[in-house]
């Protein structure tokens, strides 16, 4: 499948960024980084090969010289059309020509790089066996906030996009669920998404029942019935910037304890949206979700970590998760997404979007929190 | 966005080819081998995890071990439901935990692993991390033929692919080319492949005019004009197998030159099918149709290898390119594709899958190859 991401930003911004990135590499104590096609790429330069194949595309950044991208000679015409390719050099190579040799003439010997965690390990492996010299660091590992900062246009942009996740779930409420298999419902999520302005569509999750209670469960074949909860939790990218929500929504009439469960959810969902504020921690956002569960009797039932950034991705760093202690500094985007999962029965997952602002958080997603009843 | 490649085969099928793929690991002189998600992983186990995310899933080969697959611990409901996950054992890990020191535990320090080499450069060198005394050399380089030998059942699956394309341009061939847009003749052969059964399209290259002259462009803006050469080259996956075909088709009536030219691309084609047999090199092939190119005084115009290898992919081992001394193998599946690109005027190229058979090759493509005049 091909197709180029959205590149809303200006030649000058991109060659910013690239900038602000090997400055931050040398603070770090990197000689430089190395990005292969992927959302760095994208978000450092705009471009995005029509394919990912076994030919070496690389972006090559080094404080205090001007970047290069390695490309192949027959993808330099695509690689030239990107809006970042005017504040960089373009080093193109061609079938039979080593890339590595190409790369390491652009590195230091004896230096120690970050490299894009999703670098194909052919890549990795040829440029360790042309520089024995040079170590490496996953980009994750070395520089984990790269991209978490957003500046106002990106915010602008990912709100954008929760916006038209929140237009798909106030359209998804009105369609018949029971009756329906899940999949169905996923596709009709999925349309919806595209319908308001989504490219890409990343998951719909439709977990009805039992089903529910596994936070990995995306669609079944399952039929929904009358007195199922039912976990809908989609995403995707929307002129390049990711949306990702979660409402739990119930047929008919719920049981008290699916109240209860549902209302300690949202309850934990509140508590960790409003530990958000600049200078708390990641894993403080983590902790007071957890406390409202925990204190409710059920924190067995809350098996994963409370929320992970997003950007041009829907999943990056920042991780709200016990033992990340980095702080929150405005800007900075993640889901804030409790849940309670009780095996072979139900789950609840509630989900934001919230951006840390100057005094605080802010929602990107604002649909009702409360247990939607479907038909 | 998410989905599973269908899996026509069984768990013994899957079994048999982990067998054989450790068995080839220790004729190379490895003690294992290390697949992540992807082709190799699909090809051998017939598991596709919804989303490739940082959380490693790979799979661990090793001769006269059981085969293991470590999985985190929310997919590993997923990868259970894999035909072949009948075959090895699963082992999972759970957010928190460090799955190199999981996986490590199943290799031998000091040993040589393959890598398959797409494996995220993050997990790669979190495995140099935890094992400094392993090395590694990627699954390409190590085993570059071990999908590249296909079963009965496997060129079954390509011909019905090859067959679903031919139908596509049988279609295509009908519609009005002259005023519409690339990317709308575009559009129509990507339907067109689904519609004939294809789950995934990976290219509908439309180059009409000058940007036939270059081999990488996808679709444009162009509008194409009576008087264009128009390069069709597309493909994708049918029932997890792929196609990739190309025919250079005509706009009105074609200048004596172009019918020269596309008459020696068809030749040079011609050509490279013939030295298809057992027992040939690779680059034989290409140095087949190359010559038919170059006597015709056009050598310096086919700016490409002659063609490479399909299976689960469109584009694997092995290559038609001098330089690869690889004899052919019945079961072989590959492109021959040669071509002339006249800078800035048109191009043409002529491409079907051909198969080694036990006496030569077989064509898995069946359209015309001579020139067709589109409206």
């Amino acid at each position: 499948m091909t197709g180029s991401t959205p590149a809303p930003f200006t030649a000058a911004e991109y060659g910013a960024r690239m900038e602000r990135a090997a400055r931050s590499a040398a603070d770090a104590g990197l000689a430089g980084l190395l990005v292969a096609p992927g959302p760095d790429m994208v978000w450092l330069t705009g471009y995005t090969p029509t394919a990912v194949t076994e030919r070496l595309t690389v972006l090559v950044l080094a404080p205090g010289r001007e970047p290069v991208l390695v490309v192949p000679t027959l993808e330099a015409p695509d690689a030239e059309s990107a809006v970042g390719a005017a504040a960089l050099t373009l080093r193109d190579w061609t079938d039979g020509k080593d890339p590595y040799a190409v790369t390491a003439a652009l590195l230091d010997d004896g230096g120690r790089f970050g490299i894009s965690d999703n670098t194909w390990s052919l890549h990795l492996l040829g440029l360790q066996r042309t520089l024995p010299g040079t170590s490496y660091a996953a980009l994750t590992d070395a520089l984990p906030m790269l991209r978490a900062v957003k500046d106002a246009a990106e915010v602008d942009l990912l709100a954008a996009a929760g916006a038209a996740a929140d237009a798909a779930f106030e359209e998804i409420r009105k369609v018949p669920f029971a009756g329906r298999r899940e999949s169905e419902v996923g596709h009709d999520l999925a349309g919806l998404l595209r319908r308001f302005g989504h490219s890409q569509v990343d998951f719909t999750i439709v977990g009805s029942g039992p089903n529910g209670a596994n936070p990995h469960h995306e669609v079944g074949d399952r039929v929904i019935r009358e007195g199922d909860m039912v976990v809908l939790d989609f995403g995707g990218l929307k002129d390049g910037y990711g949306s990702d929500t979660t409402r739990t929504v119930h047929v008919g009439e719920p049981t008290e304890e699916e109240r209860r469960v549902h209302d300690v959810v949202r309850a934990a969902q509140e508590a960790g949206f409003r530990a958000v504020r600049p200078g708390a921690a990641c894993q403080d956002v983590d902790r007071a979700a957890r406390a409202v569960i925990t204190d409710a009797g059920y924190g067995e039932y809350f098996i994963h970590r409370t929320g992970h950034g997003i950007g041009v991705t829907t999943h990056e760093p920042p991780y709200m998760i016990e033992g990340e202690e980095q702080p929150l500094v405005p800007g900075m985007c993640f889901s804030v997404e409790p849940g309670i999962y009780l095996p072979g029965r139900f789950g609840v997952r509630i989900e934001d979007i919230v951006t840390v602002t100057e005094d605080g958080g802010r929602r990107l997603n604002d649909t009702t929190r409360e247990m939607v009843i479907v038909d």
